[in-house]
Parts: structure tokens; sequence; C-alpha cells
């Protein structure tokens, strides 16, 4: 990083690329204190803050690597700032600071992603991004009926920008990356023309910044700095993962499923811990332990499974009920987050109180990773789970580490995934057995084998949609997160919205192009069609998966590429066509692989697609053969069962894709 | 004003209530830069702004009356304040601010009120108050089906602190006031348990401070400061003000109801000018001369009317539209705000586009009150008028005096009323003709005779319903205003709310203990209940009527003391009972002048009501006869036609109070 003196400030600049540009009358820094007002419920989170002051540090003093910002000449030294390598490490004289902002350079036509994992907008550009890590929000558009409902009845009908999983990275298309090193409540703000503007509730350490030649290298580089997931598990090529949580009867659906001509890799049944029920209806057992009398001979069942090449999966959540088996054992042993009064926290899930397992605790880590994952899950047989939640920790919780709960809020769900993937490693399992989580932050990603995309509303909804995954997909990809994929039909269906065989079906067409293809009952499974309930859903279903399988060998040579160089399954089309600007805010279709553009239909009723296809290469449509040449708009037929998929000429599996249009 | 040196600091007193207190580690003021946001659709505003920078001022130097702060010693000085007299001017060498930030002491129990007419919360303690002249909103709660269609639809919904007339002015139960003489974007911030905040958007020139002994003392100086009002006009004593808007049917419709026994005192036709039909439906045509073809022979009917003692009124507000008779004249002269190029700033208010008479030049306002409201309404015989918005500046048009729109924007108001009383008082008629006002600023209170409450919604909603009317009196009252009213049976009708025959009843239970009775048939008068529809309503309203006739010897009493000590007409219980702090936040109850207790149903299906009675007083109840001794709650029947009404024993009107309970 190159630090440069000006008249009255200075430049930083990386690979030359300034990116901090630092003037007395045009700061780029300013420091202040704020007073935050924080509300949780149940995941969802109002803040609000009170900004007592921001002051420019308008005067700057560069000596060699350091530059000492003070508000005036004369003035006390507020903040030092060292330029060591390409990052920038921060500290504060002035104690009182708790809010920080910078400015970095921007220009007009700059695009910017990342941020995490971001539902509906993949660009930034023109937008303010909030970094907390929340329930993504019902419906997530304050216009929507879901929307006002959800905020009204719960206040979880959630904004653009709240995600399961933030990260305060960026990448911008001025091809550098930049990232702070906090876990910290933090605010990307992308909506001025001449500048961004990060904002971090605390002097975070260091900031750090990435320069490449192309996206490409660039998104290996953060890969390389935030961890990179082992390939996807053999047995995931054989097939969907069905998920059904219907007690013993699971098995009978299976069956039918398979005889249907489904070809299936795994059973995913959550309810695996059983029920328990409630007034608003039945939930999990918060305690994870196989449950024989909801799934008897479950053990038997697992290993009768495995002889036919079916993994059986489970779910687990950081959380332990009050009346389960597990919560007077870590209770004894101190393993909860405590309250003021130095008792165990309780947290209200909806009638049902649990214990917050306090990961800042290495032996309550080590003993739920041990104990609970180790022994109730792997051992029991489980080839995988859902790894739930991350998102809740209660911000005024004591912790063992004596760090304040606001600034680990944004941590747990990385040290809930390392939780996860220590379990899994103790056993020998990394790259076999396979947990995926909708929770991330900075650093998830060395942890965590595959995301999904959380709870999308069981609709074609722009916010809360089939749609949104892709954004979600591209923007995790591009900070490190190969593998991502979804609840096949959605999850979340309230206030009347149910699920229609189209939804099922489209959404069933577009997992076929992801890592792993996984079905999904629902919140509300009885009154939301099932994959199982009608012929023509099933048989379109069980086509998709033959697609899936059919393309196994090219979804290897990806994870293959990602675990050697960090890029994504899912990728924007920019990292292979990053000259053609045209492709740099598209985010309802995507590259998967360098060699596949898929388009999915997102809209309900509609029969055609048009989709931008990249210059400089020769793009054949699936479905007819057709072949278009890149640059430009084209709009195919895309019937039920044809999803708008093409392939490169000349690509390497070029035989594999157009074999595609046979099935 | 007292201003007294600390080790650090200084503090301001007045009649030995502290109110600023500034040390350089708490310092009191703050001053900064930022860049607001403001979008207008159809006169609801969406407002944001962009602290750039928010310094503490922290560093005080005073000598004699004044005070120079700075950020720190040695830096330059930004902002100087002098002492003068019981206000605080204020100076600011550093151009750049446009934006301060002041903090006034607060008592943990302290209450606030003023505001402006604020219509959902009386007691402004715990919440913050952005002061721009604006829509009021519809529903006014984000928690409702009506305002959150209302958003959808039309960005229309609003929130509590929206209203058509709010003051930089507050009342501090430490019985001061604070007033800051400005027309920019204000808000006050009662939410800190040790300050409040006021923020302006200038370096406003002064600050003022009022103290006394008393509320009504405090009440009285304001009420000097800002302009009192004439006294009521001697007609409206005879009955009530029938709203009618349906061209010449209107006279039948009144005969019917003076038939039913209705007292009359004006008959008021907003359609006088005639009807502009669009998609939306009927809307008025804003050209402000009589429409004989919607009205035939009307300056005949006009006479008769008068021969019985019944007034005619009429409706202005300060736009013209392009295809009326006026706007060529007006453009010809240049009386119109002007666009970025210098042509006419064309407003669209839905179909028709309007010219904005630009009262800023002097030539403009004195045409408008000659030519339009003196020639065309009193001089066509009016006898008043309904002068509606005033709210609806818009923040981009070029104005004759050379101000910025956005600063002009609040002063709007008091400028469109001063038109009004301009011509009024030409034609000496000030205190005869009555004319009323929704929107209001800074010294309405001098200019119009009459507020109203604006635009509620058709129900009983907390927000936008009956009771929102209370608090506009009462916070209103408090400021100076000493006369106000509403719209009886409320007028906003939509998305299928509609009047109820229970709701017209309450609301004229009401009207009939406030300063003046008005009917209105609201924006759909097709779809709601009007008071000649229904027997019932009609004798209700005939008796209550008479309820306010009979209560015209007292009404007369309250207005001449409005008139000599600017105490408003309906109070809050305090102005009587300061010593009772229980009074200081009740806001759905009033008394009417100092011996009549309103305790309005505010509530659907309610036929009792439970009411807190001021200590210090035997209240009796007018329908029971009940006598209940002060300092406690009592529950009376308050079944239809039996309004919660009580006068206090002993009082001068003893006998007339009682004798309610006889009509």
């Amino acid at each position: 990083m190159l630090l440069e003196k000006t008249a009255t400030g200075f430049t930083l600049s990386l690979d030359g690329c300034e990116i901090l540009r630092h003037a007395a009358d045009n700061p780029a820094l300013f420091a202040g204190r704020g007073e935050e007002r924080m509300d949780m419920y149940r995941g969802n989170f109002d803040i609000e803050d009170y900004v007592v002051e921001r002051v420019a540090l308008a005067h700057a003093e560069v000596e060699g690597d350091t530059i000492r910002l003070s508000n005036a000449p004369g003035q006390p030294v507020r903040l030092v700032l060292t330029v060591e390598g390409d990052s920038l490490l921060l500290a504060a004289p002035d104690a009182s600071i708790n809010r920080l902002w910078l400015r970095t350079v921007a220009g007009k036509d700059e695009h910017v992603w990342g941020g995490g994992e971001q539902m509906s907008y993949f660009d930034l550009r023109g937008r303010r991004f909030p970094l907390w890590t929340s329930e993504p929000g019902v419906g997530r558009d304050k216009t929507t009926e879901i929307t006002f409902q959800s905020d009204v009845t719960g206040k979880a009908g959630g904004d653009y920008y709240n995600t399961n999983y933030p990260q305060p990275t960026y990448i911008s298309s001025r091809r550098y990356a930049l990232h702070v090193d906090t876990t910290a409540y933090a605010v990307f703000d992308f909506r001025r023309e001449t500048f961004h503007e990060v904002e971090v509730w605390e002097v975070p350490e260091k900031i750090e910044f990435f320069a490449a030649d192309t996206f490409r290298d660039l998104v290996g580089k953060l890969s390389l700095r935030f961890g990179r997931q082992p390939e996807l598990p053999e047995w995931v090529y054989g097939g969907a993962i069905i998920g059904l949580k219907d007690g013993k009867t699971s098995f009978e659906r299976l069956e039918k499923i398979r005889a249907a001509g489904v070809k299936v890799s795994g059973l995913w049944c959550e309810d695996w811990v059983g029920l328990r029920h409630t007034s608003f209806g039945a939930r999990l057992f918060w305690d994870w332990v196989g449950n024989e009398e909801r799934y008897p001979h479950l053990r038997q069942k697992i290993a009768e499974l495995a002889d036919e090449n079916i993994r059986f999966l489970g779910y687990v959540n950081p959380y332990l009920c009050v009346d389960g088996s597990l919560f007077p054992e870590a209770e004894a042993s101190g393993y909860f987050a405590t309250d003021a009064e130095g008792k165990t926290a309780l947290v209200d899930f909806g009638e049902f109180d649990c214990g917050v397992v306090d990961f800042t605790n290495p032996d309550a880590a080590a003993w739920f990773a041990e104990r609970v994952i180790g022994e109730n899950m792997l051992d029991y047989g489980l080839s995988g789970w859902m790894a739930d939640f991350g998102e809740y920790l209660p911000i005024d919780v004591k912790l063992a580490n004596g760090v304040d709960a606001k600034r680990m809020h944004n941590a747990w769900p990385t040290l809930w995934a390392e939780v996860n993937a220590r379990a899994v490693a103790s056993r020998g399992k990394t790259g076999e057995a396979l947990f995926f989580m909708r929770a991330g932050y900075t650093g998830v990603q060395a942890h965590c084998p595959l995301l999904w995309g959380g709870d999308q509303s069981v609709d074609f909804s722009r916010h809360d949609g089939l749609v949104t995954v892709i954004s979600g997909a591209l923007s995790s990809g591009l900070l490190g997160n190969a593998y991502h994929h979804s609840d096949i039909g959605g999850y979340t269906s309230l206030f009347g919205n149910v699920r229609t065989a189209e939804l099922l079906m489209r959404w069933a067409e577009m997992a076929a192009f992801t890592p792993v293809m996984r079905s999904h009952e629902g919140n509300r499974p009885r009154d939301n069609l099932q994959i199982d309930q009608d012929e023509v859903v099933l048989a379109h279903f069980a086509r998709m998966t033959a697609i899936y399988v059919h393309l196994a060998p090219y979804l290897k040579v990806l994870s293959a590429e990602a675990a050697e160089t960090g890029l994504p399954v899912q990728r924007p089309f920019f990292l292979h066509h990053e000259d053609d600007r045209a492709t740099y805010a598209i985010q309802d279709a995507y590259l998967y692989g360098a060699d596949l553009l898929v388009a999915p239909v997102w809209r309900a009723g509609e029969t055609e697609r048009t989709v931008y296809l990249p210059k400089g290469a020769r793009w054949v449509h699936v479905w007819s053969g057709a072949a278009h040449e890149g640059g430009r708009e084209v709009t195919v037929a895309a019937p039920l069962g044809q999803p708008p998929v093409f392939y490169r000429a000349g690509a390497a599996h070029e035989k594999l894709f157009a074999d595609i249009g046979t099935l």
C-alpha cells in the first residue's frame, strides 16, 4: 500500500488504485461518539443511534508509514493510522471514540458487491447497508402486506439489508476490496457519488485492502483470507436431499418419492429430535438427541438407508431447552451465558425457554462439539444437519470471555460454525459430513462447508422469494463461500401465503443448477404443497434431480476448482467477462462455473425469459440448441421443465451440456 | 436572564430556573453541517439528514453578556451567544455551520407541551418531534392497515409528529418556555432523561425564553408574544355552521335540518366555487369566484339566509388552477412563484395544475387579499371560509424575496393567514368575518381567528380519530391559539373506512363544548353518513346545538377572557390545577373555561367513561347531578346523548351548567 503526502493530507493507493484521499477541507476520516438503542425481538433488531459527536479528523501529520490525525493543528492526536503491508492499523489515543467513519474514493460508475450474503441487492451501490446478523425478515419489503403484517404482529418484516450473514467486506469494480476487522455493528453506505462511507461502532484494529488485476484473482485472495471450504462430499452427487419432518411416515414418503424416479442422496429429518406442541403449532424439541419415539429404530433405519446410498441428516442449533436432557448437564458445568445476576440467561423462543451455550468458554464449545454434535449426532449416524441460528446472541448476556455481547453478537455465527466444524473434524469427517448454515460473518468460510439461503417466503416476491437466493449466492460467493443452496419451494408460509405447484417447480429448476439440491416442507407443511403430493410436480422434480446427477462430473470439476482457487460454484457473469460492464449489476442470472449460464424464471406466470448474454462467447440454449452471440439480450421460451440455461460453445463439457436437452 | 460563569462553562437561568448548563465535559451546544434529502409528495415529506459533522462547542469564554464558543481552547470562535433580556442572540462567525443543537436542562419528572398543534401526544416528553408543516397523514400510526395503505398508495400515512401546524416553542412543567426564532426545519427531542435537545437547520438569530410563576401567566406571555385573536363573532353563538357541498340542493337540505330543530348560525358550502371532475372523484374548482351555475342566484340566497340570521361561508386556498379566471391575471403580473427557469412553477394536485401565489411578493399578497378575498369573497357576501392549505410550499420554487423555499416552507402558513386577515381588516370585518385554518406556524396566532383540527379519519382511532382533536386544541391553545374546532364526524374516508352514526353523534357531543360547532360532509359525502340522513342522528345533533347555544353566555365570557388574558377556551386541567401533577399528561379530557370539565367518549362502543377529576374542587356531573370530590378517578354512565361533562361546584355559571342536564 502506497502512502503519499499531499498539501494538507495524504493519499493511500494500492496497485495504482487510489483508495483514500484526505485533505484538510475534504477529510476522509471522522471520529465521534454515539449512544445506541438496540432492541431485539426474536432475532429481529430495532437499532437507532444517537450520534453525540461526529468530528472531522481534518488535520493529518504524515511521518514514514504513520498518519497522526487530530481535529485541527495543535490539537491532541485522536487517531493514529499505520500502513502495514496492504493493511491500515488503527489506534485511538482518545478512548472516548466509539464511532469511526471512513470515506473511500468512489467513481461515478463504480459498482460495489459483497457485504456478506445480501438477498435483495447484489450491486450495493446507491444504498446503505447496516451489517448486523439477524433474522432477514418476512417479505423484506415495506410496501407489501406480508411485511406489514409481520412487522405488526412480530416486528419481523425486515428490510432489504437484513441478512443472516453480513460481513464488513466489499469488492469494488475498481478492482480492490476492503475489509474491516471488526465484529462491532457497522454500516456500509454506498449512496454518495464521490465517496463510500464505512461506519464502525468502535475503532477497529485493522482495515485490510486487497487488489488484483482481475476479479477472479481478487476473489481468490479473499477466499484465502477468509478460509476455503473442502470439496463437496462424494455422496451429495447422488441426487437431492429430501427434507421431510413427518416422523416415521417420512420413510414411507421417501419410498414413494424414490419410486417416482427421484434421485436421492439423503433424507433430512429436522424433527429427528422430536416435537414440542405449542399454541403456534408443532416446533422441534431443542434437546439434541435422537428421538426414538418419533423415529422408532432410527439407528437401524439410518443403516438401512446407507445400504441404499442414502444419507440421513438432522438438525441442531446453539440453544438448549430448559426441559431437555442436555440443559442440566450444561448448566451444572456453567456452560451457559448468564444474566446480570449471574444466573443462566434464558431466552424465550415462544412458549419455551432456552439457555445460550457460551462458545466464548472453550470448555463449553468443546463440550458442545464432542458431547452434543460428536456423540449425539455424528456417532449416532448423521451425515449432515442444518446448523440453524447463530444470529440470536442476545446483546445483554454476560459471556465467559468478558467481551460485551454487543461486540460478540456478529462473531457468533462464526463461533457456531467452528463448533460444528470441530465436531466434524474430531470424527475425521471433514469433507464428508455436510452441515449447512444460514448465519455467517467474517471467517465462517473457514468452517462452514455449505451455506443455505435462509427462510425465503413461499412465493415469487422480489425481496423474499426465489430470486433472492441468487443474490445471496453471488454476494456470499464473492467473499469465499463457494457453496450455496436453498430450500426448494421456500420456507416461510404466513398470512395465507402458500406454495403453488409453479413455485415448487421453478425452484427445483434452479436448484438443479446449484451445488446441492434439497427440499424442505416449510414452516407449515400441512398448508403447503409438497413435492410428493402432486404427480406433475413429483415427475418434474425427478427430472430435475436427473439433470443434477447428469451434471455431477461438471460439478465435481467446479468443486475441485473451488478448493484450489476459491472461486464459487455460482458466479456473477463478470467474473468471467470483466470487460463487459453490462454484466456488473445482473443479479437474477448466474454462471454455473465458467461454462453454464443459468437464468431461472423467477416471476409467476412467465413462460419465457429475457437474459443478457455476456460478450466474447457464443451461448447455446440447451433446450433449442440455438446459438447466440454474446453482448446482447435474448428471449427464450421457458415453459415449466425448461429452465433457461445456456452453455458456452466450445466448453470442455460441451457434450454433457448439450445432453441436458435430452433429459 | 441570568448568565453565570462556572469552572469550565456557564449557566443560564430565568427567574431561578436553570435552563442551560454548559461545561467543557458536558457541553450544551453542538454545531455542524448536514446535507438533507427532502422529497415532497402532495404535502407529505420524506426527509433525511446526513450529518457530516456534529461538534461539541466545548470551550466557552464568558465576558459580560457574551459567550464565545469554540471547539477547544485556542481554536477559532464558531458561535457567539449574547444575552439580551430574556433572549439569547446567536451569531456564527463560521459560515459553514448549518446545523445547531442545543441541550436544555431537563428534570426526570418534567413534562413538556407545545410544539404547535400536536395531534397524537400532548405531553411531548419521551418522544422526538420534527417541526415541519405538512399533511398530518392518514391514520398516523404505522401499525394500522389504513396508514399502511396510505403509505403504499400515496406516501400519505404520516406518523405521530406530522402536523399542519408545527411551532418551535415548548412549555416545560418547570414553568418556563423556549421559543426558537426560525422557520428552518427543526426538531425537538424530549427522549433523554437529563436534557432536551433542540435541533435547528440553521443558526437562528434568537432563542427566546419565558418564565412565570403560574402556567396561566406563562400562556398569557406567549399569547402576547405570538398574537391574540379577536373575540368570536356574535353570530357564531346562534348555533352550528352546517357544512354542505351539494350545490343548490344544499339549501333544501339546510331547511330540513333546521326543521328538525337544529340551531344554525351558518351554512358552509366549500363547493361555492364549483366542481372539477377527476378520475378520483369530484374536486373543488380552484378559482376563487362564486359559481352561479352550481349555486344559482347565490348572492340572493346569501341575502335571504342573512335575513334568517344565517351566514354563508365558503372556501379558498393559496393556489390558482391554470384553467381558472384568476390564473392569467396573476401570471401576467408575475405573482406566482417560479421554477428554475423563471417560469411559473406548476404544482400537480391530481389531474390539474396550479400556480403558487408568491406571498413574499408584497404586490401578490396585496392582490390576493384585495382582488380574491376582498372582492370575490367578502364583497360577494361571505362571512367566513375555510382558508385551506398553507403546508404545501414546494421546496424547490424561487420566491420574490430571494429566500430559499426550504426556509420559507414553514413560514407559509403565517403568510397565508396574514393575507386572509388583511383582507378581512380591509373590509372592517375583523372579529366579524370568520376564517379557519389547519396550517400554522409561529405568528399564525396574530392573524388567524380560528383553528380547525385538520382532516381526521372518520373513526375512533387513537392517532387520527376524534380524540386527536383534543390534543390539537390543548397543545395549540397553550401557544396562544384561543379558538379551536374540528370537522364533526371527521373528514377522511379511505379504503372502506366510513362514518358510523355513533361516531357522528360522539363528535357532535364534543363539538357542543368547543368554541365553534361545524359539520362537514367529508371527502366522500356519498359513501358516508350525513347528519341529515338518519333521524336519530339529526335529533341528537339538534340537541347538541341546543346545548351549544345554551352555553353561549358562558362562551362569551371565555371569549372575552381569551382576548384579555390569552387563555384558550379549551384548556388542559393543569392550567387551573397546577399543583396536581396527576393532570399533567391528560389529553383526552379538558376544561372548557375554568368551570366545565369535558371528557368526550372517544372509543367506539363505550357507554361509560372514567375520568380523573382535578384536586381542589368538587365536580358535579351534569346528567346525574352527582358531586365528586376532585383528586381521584370517577366512572360515569355515558350513553349517547350524555357526554361526560362536569361543572365546578360554586362556579359563577352553576345554574346554567346544571340546566344542561335538562336539555
